[in-house]
């Protein structure tokens, strides 16, 4: 499930971004695990954070950061996620921000600290501080590619993706990296992912572009429904390009924010396309809904699903499992002979039960692909719908997680 | 994770019941896939069936049946769910209950259907039909034993349990099957159980007592997540004992509906001790809930959660992906730093964190345990609490069902 990945990795560079790598020992000592980016002053920064009760310690500290001043740095680390770590937690994302402001003579609430990596295990700040002048003396405009790599804990491919638009007849380049690759049911941002675009802009117009784009991206996949603790999702505009976009009502806003969505939406479907263990892309789309929630309702018990994960993983058209899921996701007043299910073109649930047209053949067919569309039509209840995106449950999966801290 | 489900089995009959079975080749020749009950005249019954919009066809027509008159028969069939199946399905539930009303000279609506296994292939009736008379022929006061492994699908052992109690002197007894393995969060009943008991009672406090018992029992397990399309849970009093519970006020009520509590949760508990792959037997008692829904909503999301489940597979003490899980779940002002999380005796989270007396060495020593409590208790927001019973995600859970129809 790698093979795509492979092609979203050519990164255009931000005027006002540069990116610096290191490695920090963390917990491999064979690749960078540390990636710091420079912002241009008068940067402007939007950012959306997990809804996690338990928030990771940089979490915090960055909620805090970004609230009081615009920042100028955003240090990331993988392979520890300083989550679970209380107070000693919050002084070690501290110290680290402390360690980036020394270094670059500039305040500690103008670096945004995150982190990723095994829950609960104490931050080593000192590794850290000591990879730190590596990572400076990296700061390039073309360390885009180095940070994806840098970020990644389980993923098996770093992940990033570039867009050039044209605003009023003006270029505007938008680049963006993320990782997962468990712990993958965001909600109102990703694992983490970092963004930034030429344009300038004043953060509220940053926020409700993010904001768009995450509910249509970030926030519509799924690999295992665990919402993690230290989820992210950061947007940069640098104001270095010729295009500046001052409210939501400019022209330049639509294309914008599509553009950001775009990004974001490769981003998200990266990261399902190298979930843990996954060998299949699947796309779930629910329409004919009441509300936007009952689909959502539909596709998340969809996704996640065991029975209906392994069966796509075994290549069975097993869907009973998915006539099963929809049955129980508790939506009001379902007329079940009214809902219809296909997988790709092939009609698979009709009138309650399996569509007379369909053939165990039919099923086969579409089982066997790579990338498969689940379309559950509720049965003219609305004109709501929406896609969300998974992956299916390997030996991989439980391999991987059961190993994962051995 | 078998060997505790074995020592149940020691079925005392019931006075009144009579159990039949044969091989009806459904999906298997080697073993007895068909179970026929039959019910003392006068026999009352109570019933709980699955929530799940798409619930099978069985399901429907034994809810009539059971709504128009009171049984005689119980007919039930493995291999094969007809879930999914249409109009046809329910026309072939109602063919098997002719069968049997024809054979018995009864009413077809005397005749309860219930099918369990794979869903969406047609009933085969005929095979059903032509196997009726042995299992009509096989009918014996000692037949339980029998009925617990024609019942099952990928359980790996019979599943039942016996006790007898003293209401006011005078002995009562109860015996119940159930089976599972997959597929397993039951709303409102489990796949299968079949409970009967000595006792005279009208329906209705038959019907308060097993919704009593199902609510602690049946209802607070899961395997997966998913609830099945057939799910169905019966208790048939025979009135052929020396014991009347006229009303829910009688004295004889409460410890009677205790008694049943008790055979349901040991029925709930060794589904789960052989849940499709289980290696262990997982508890999670949350405490100190605002309401019950709150705690259910923790318990479950534990419950489901992959990387909680595949850590326990791993014996490996990730108390952070536990701590993960019961940040998500939804509870409004959770103050994350008066929670609490046991591993049996050992406090893992105190806090926001880890909790300073823990050590990996305990943590090791719990988790090398085939049955695992775990505690979380939500920082005095109330006096609610509530048990659900759990197990691991295996490797072997995705082997089985990512080849379950091959």
């Amino acid at each position: 499930m790698t093979t795509d990945n492979s092609k979203l990795l050519s990164l255009q560079s931000i005027a006002g971004i540069k990116v610096g790598t290191a490695c920090a020992q963390i917990k491999q000592t064979e690749r960078d695990d540390l990636a710091l980016f420079e912002l241009a002053k008068q940067s402007t920064c939007a950012a959306v954070f997990t809804r996690n009760a338990f928030c990771a310690a940089p979490v915090t500290i960055a909620k805090q950061h970004l609230a009081s001043t615009s920042p100028r740095f955003l240090l990331i680390n993988s392979g520890n996620a300083n989550a679970g770590t209380g107070g000693s937690g919050l002084q070690n994302a501290s110290s680290c921000c402390d360690a980036v402001a020394q270094l670059a003579d500039c305040a500690a609430n103008e670096v945004l600290p995150f982190s990723t990596g095994v829950i609960g295990s104490a931050l080593p700040v000192e590794k850290i501080r000591a990879a730190l002048p590596t990572a400076f003396t990296a700061l390039d405009a073309q360390g885009w590619e180095k940070a994806a790599s840098a970020i990644m804990t389980t993923d098996t491919v770093p992940k990033g993706f570039s867009v050039q638009i044209s605003i009023q007849g003006q270029p505007v380049t938008i680049t963006g990296i993320t990782k997962g690759a468990g712990m993958i049911k965001p909600d109102m941002a990703t694992m983490l992912a970092f963004i930034a675009t030429d344009i300038a802009a004043p953060t509220s117009v940053l926020q409700a572009c993010l904001n768009q784009a995450v509910h249509q991206s970030f926030n519509r996949i799924t690999i295992d429904g665990d919402t993690s603790t230290n989820d992210a999702c950061v947007l940069v505009a640098t104001g270095q390009g010729k295009v500046a976009i001052n409210s939501t009502d400019e022209v330049g806003f639509a294309p914008f924010c599509q553009a950001v969505t775009e990004i974001c939406l490769h981003l998200a479907q990266a990261i399902i396309r190298d979930g843990e263990g996954a060998t299949k892309f699947i796309t779930l789309s629910v329409e004919q809904g009441a509300s936007e929630q009952e689909c959502l309702d539909v596709a998340y018990t969809i996704a996640h699903s065991p029975l209906v994960k392994t069966a796509f993983f075994a290549s069975d058209a097993n869907w009973g499992r998915i006539l099963a899921a929809v049955g129980r996701a508790g939506i009001n007043n379902l007329e079940i002979n009214a809902v219809q299910i296909y997988l790709d073109e092939v009609c698979i649930v009709r009138n309650g039960g399996v569509a007379e047209s369909y053939t165990e053949e039919q099923g086969q067919n579409v089982m066997r692909e790579e990338e498969i569309l689940v379309r559950v039509l509720l049965g003219e209840r609305g004109n709501h719908n929406t896609t969300v995106y998974t992956c299916d449950l390997s030996h991989d999966y439980v391999r991987i997680n059961a190993e994962y801290r051995t």
